[in-house]
């Protein structure tokens, strides 16, 4: 079963098909999770999430009361807790759920250290183990996270470009059959490869590393006058 | 002399009062930079940039006409280069102008791997030297880098949390005076401790570490509605 949350991050960087995508997904039976005050949010697009998870101090009190009354399983949090929201959602999602994919919305964005948690999460022990089957989305990437190992990278439909971030030290990194390839970059610290495309009429590149966790990020323009859309 | 610089990633996401800010620097004679599409933008608020530096492979003719014609230092680089656009911004500022700080706006959001390329850069050796020069400002976050050592940092006005994110390995990181505290974390990758706020009445908390660099995030929240202004 696949899983798809919407987190507190600005609407405006929402996919433009997120409703759609998420309609899709409820119509197929997939777990739909509110987090917080992307519960309400998900309220607002007329979609019942079938999980909630936050402190929700940030809803008015009649937000809060038709959460609880339309959503089965809450989980209440404390505003001062070890895990971060994000965290949580991928605990709810993998462990208790038996979720095979997660794609979460609203987690880029906003205020930066929450991004930067969100990217980082899939680092920790008791999560790295998932960070293959987690995908970050907003209008303009998809972030997903690969292991050690070798990967065949499918092009995304609507992406031209694609970064490859190495999000910790990583060993004999190569990047093959893209327009920029990498033939052995060995380092220790976090550095975006950024701007990459596919080739015409490949669809895919082959990314291999020895060691670490790998970041790669597809990505698309806004127009010529950088408004978002 | 201190550089302002203005990146392209979305105009949403600039500081409302970012004209205001930059017309202030030039009064003061700061350095003014554009870099590629934001030297367009420049122009558009009226603000001459002092040195520009891109492909400007986004700008129409007419665009790029009108930055040649009032710009006086244009350096041009090449669309499959070595360095990206901020780094070079960062070459030109610390050593060709002798700059001692640097703001950069519009190095934001966007493509979340133009954004990981800046927020990483400060670690490439040749530019860690100047992180603890250089700022990324959005309309929600402040991000300043340090490097291993003792610092004190000072609270900036309308911001009201922060967070600190080693973005290396770190030895005996310690975060003193604030709302959550952290006695002594030592890890290889990176992590957000977010969320963390500033105690009533100290502008001030105190962190240091052994090894590494560290981003300390100042952030903000936007409206409830979760609206960008």
């Amino acid at each position: 079963m696949k899983a798809w949350a919407l987190l507190g991050a600005p609407k405006q960087l929402w996919p433009n098909d997120l409703k759609k995508q998420l309609l899709a997904a409820k119509k197929n039976g997939d777990l739909i999770i509110g987090v917080d005050r992307g519960t309400y949010l998900l309220e607002e697009m007329g979609i019942k999430a079938d999980l909630a998870e936050g402190d929700f101090d940030s809803l008015q009190k009649n937000e809060l009361a038709a959460i609880e009354k339309n959503v089965n399983d809450i989980r209440y949090s404390l505003p001062e807790k070890d895990l971060t929201d994000a965290e949580m959602v991928i605990r709810c999602a993998f462990i208790d759920y038996h979720a095979s994919h997660l794609s979460l919305f609203g987690a880029t964005g906003g205020r930066l250290d929450h991004f930067l948690s969100n990217l980082f999460m899939v680092l920790k022990p008791g999560f790295n183990q998932f960070a293959e089957s987690i995908e970050l989305i907003d209008q303009q990437n998809s972030i997903r996270f690969y292991n050690n190992g070798q990967h065949l990278i499918e092009k995304l439909p609507t992406y031209k470009y694609f970064g490859v971030i190495p999000l910790t030290a990583v060993q004999n990194l190569k990047i093959t059959g893209a327009k920029y390839n990498l033939t052995d970059f060995s380092g220790n610290n976090p550095v975006s490869f950024s701007s990459n495309e596919f080739l015409p009429n490949k669809d895919q590149f082959e990314l291999s590393f020895k060691k670490g966790t790998v970041a790669v990020i597809q990505s698309r323009d806004i127009d010529r006058f950088q408004n978002i859309k």
